[in-house]
């Protein structure tokens, strides 16, 4: 019985709501002064706020594991990320606003180089295509029709692009037809298992095909396909927490995944601002809101100390809007850290405030890195974020008599 | 996917040099003015090197769980000591210096007396023969061939003794044969499952003889065998990690335990002197080093405060001349607490200090048990230290898209 099937039987209802906002790669590193962009940004509802929460420092995995975004969100939302694994097909679609079903197979494809004479590869990645020239193959790799198999081409950067199957029977476990050095030709797609028999057919189809309609094309007369996985079929919120969930985010990536675990994905406009607004108008619908920031992110990766801390300082203005619905749990941290120090993500642990009822009471009087180490919620991971929240949120029934 | 496989999955290369020095049953418990044997000690290089790093506390196992010599060290290198065991007889194989295989099979063997009319043993341990006895019998025994094995047998310390065969085929799942108790005959090696049944007619042939080469001899006219175990083939660093390493030890023991493991073991002399001479000989020939100290633990067994604060304080001053090899990632732990109050192994936590770039800021300015309660790195497992150092050496990749 892991922790997911404990949710599921332990979950009850309550008026409670629970809000779990997410700074996408909050955790920091010691910059200016030998403050970490959160400890650096001025805060003052944010530390108000940590006098009346339980702090906390929470690894997103496991101890030295830098998580992509997905094991990073799936980890928050209580799913062992290790254990639940989300293939890279997945996340590419999801990344660009696909939205895959329960039998949707999702690859990501490469445009390639191939010598016209032999079909070996000359280049893997076909000089580099621009966007434009990327979507035009697209355009002409949409006319490909397989009998009974719904087909999505999607443009995604230079030469890469998505390719989405719909369709009774597509399972995973197949190889990927990229060789990883030129002078070989691609590869066909390979089952790994029984199951997975009649996706290698229908691939393979559809590559031939491909190659037949690129064959005239230059430089990018053909292509290979990567990370060849199935929607993950993940337990739902509602199934798990018993809760109606509600995703506000503006990057598709993220309400892909929130998609993933069940919750509903309404459109939440570009900005916080628009994110604010959106949990307002959706506030009496559900029970469970994920609210998504981006951008702390995003000037991590770019090293951009100041910037990161101004999105930090922008996100704390909201604190006031949020607290006026009267949440029940407010939980603010991040899915990984994204020191500006590193300019990627990182294994670093992330602050954790859980604001609510029936606390702990701590020393801790402001939200950083380093203030946490004295919180009353000690050392935790990811995975025990959701079950504290439902516990707070009056949701789940004592386990055993 | 447990924690070796994800290692596996996730190393890549990196100029960062790791080093591991472990100072053998470090951890202590209060004695002079309240303090521990490292609060005691005057460490100042370990006291400054501890304002720039990460520090905290590590279970070696799992709370109240004492750990000997081998989860210990292996809990250190990043294997679940529960999940990987070594069997007893190669760790007494391995602590008096002995090499094993990978189809080697080892046991602890005892000197007995027993009843020349009956056969029944009258004394377990023959009345505590001395060493020298112990050495001339095992030099009899040293006559015993068996076809298709090589059998090497070696005097440990009074009654006891230890074998190792090698030979094809030779596979562990057997039963021991000293009957725990006197007035019973010493019983016969039965195989506890189908791949054993060789090393049962091996062992069972080498008993025979033995007993026939001892029949006359007076108090020990005979032996038993217990905790028959092969070598447990562990993944290896380099598999696990992707790390050319290196042990740095004097004692037997841990170099046998480093073996194990896939590390290169040098003679590193008997002192921490010819230790340090011979980490500066090979830096340029490893990623990783494996450093022992071994005296804190042997002044620990002996409830000797002030002889384990000495070895401390020698430690610490060779702190500088590891510090001028510039490693990327400098962990200063023990494998397990052996406090001067209990004169034993403990189960209390060891104090962590892990030296390296983009760290996270602590209060810690000390390196002592009670300080440690507010590192940054906070309380970890022993399993958890090397993937922290992996991470902090650049040399763990991203999890996850």
């Amino acid at each position: 019985m892991d922790q997911i099937d404990l949710m599921k039987e332990l979950h009850v209802p309550s008026e409670k709501k629970i809000i779990l906002l997410v700074m996408d790669g909050l955790g920091g590193l010691p910059g200016k002064n030998g403050k970490t962009e959160l400890e650096a940004a001025r805060t003052p509802n944010m530390d108000t706020l940590s006098r009346s929460s339980m702090m906390g420092l929470s690894t997103p995995v496991a101890p030295g594991i830098t998580p992509g975004s997905g094991p990073g969100h799936l980890a928050l939302f209580g799913y062992d990320a290790i254990k639940y694994q989300i293939g890279r097909g997945v996340l590419e679609a999801l990344g660009i606003g696909l939205e895959l079903g329960p039998e949707s197979l999702a690859a990501r494809g490469n445009f390639c180089s191939l010598d016209p004479a032999s079909g070996e590869i000359t280049d893997r990645r076909a000089g580099r295509i621009p966007t434009e020239e990327c979507a035009r193959l697209v355009e002409i790799l949409r006319q490909i029709t397989i009998d009974g198999v719904n087909i999505t081409v999607q443009p995604v950067k230079d030469y890469r692009f998505v390719l989405v199957l719909k369709g009774e029977g597509l399972h995973d476990g197949l190889t990927e037809t990229d060789p990883q050095k030129t002078g070989l030709k691609p590869l066909p797609v390979k089952p790994l298992r029984k199951e997975a028999e009649k996706s290698a057919l229908v691939l393979n189809e559809w590559l031939d095909k491909a190659f037949e309609l690129l064959k005239n094309e230059r430089p990018a007369n053909g292509c290979t396909l990567r990370g060849i996985a199935t929607n993950p079929n993940l337990p739902t919120f509602k199934e798990v927490y018993g809760l109606n969930a509600c995703a506000i985010a503006t990057y598709p990536m993220y309400k892909g995944i929130a998609r993933l675990v069940g919750m509903d994905v309404p459109d939440a406009g570009d900005t916080i601002e628009s994110e604010i607004k959106t949990l307002r108008e959706k506030w009496n619908d559900y029970d469970f809101f994920f609210f998504h920031v981006k951008k702390t992110d995003s000037y991590g990766e770019d090293g951009n100390f100041d910037a990161k801390v101004e999105v930090i300082e922008e996100t704390d203005r909201i604190i006031p809007d949020i607290l006026e619905l009267g949440p029940g749990v407010l939980v603010i941290t991040g899915d990984h850290s994204t020191p500006w120090a590193l300019k990627s993500h990182s294994w670093h642990e992330l602050p954790v405030l859980l604001h609510a009822d029936n606390i702990r009471t701590d020393p801790v009087t402001e939200f950083g890195e380093t203030a946490c180490i004295m919180g009353s919620l000690g050392r935790i991971r990811h995975t025990d974020i959701m079950p504290l929240a439902m516990a707070h949120a009056a949701r789940l029934t004592k386990f055993g008599a």
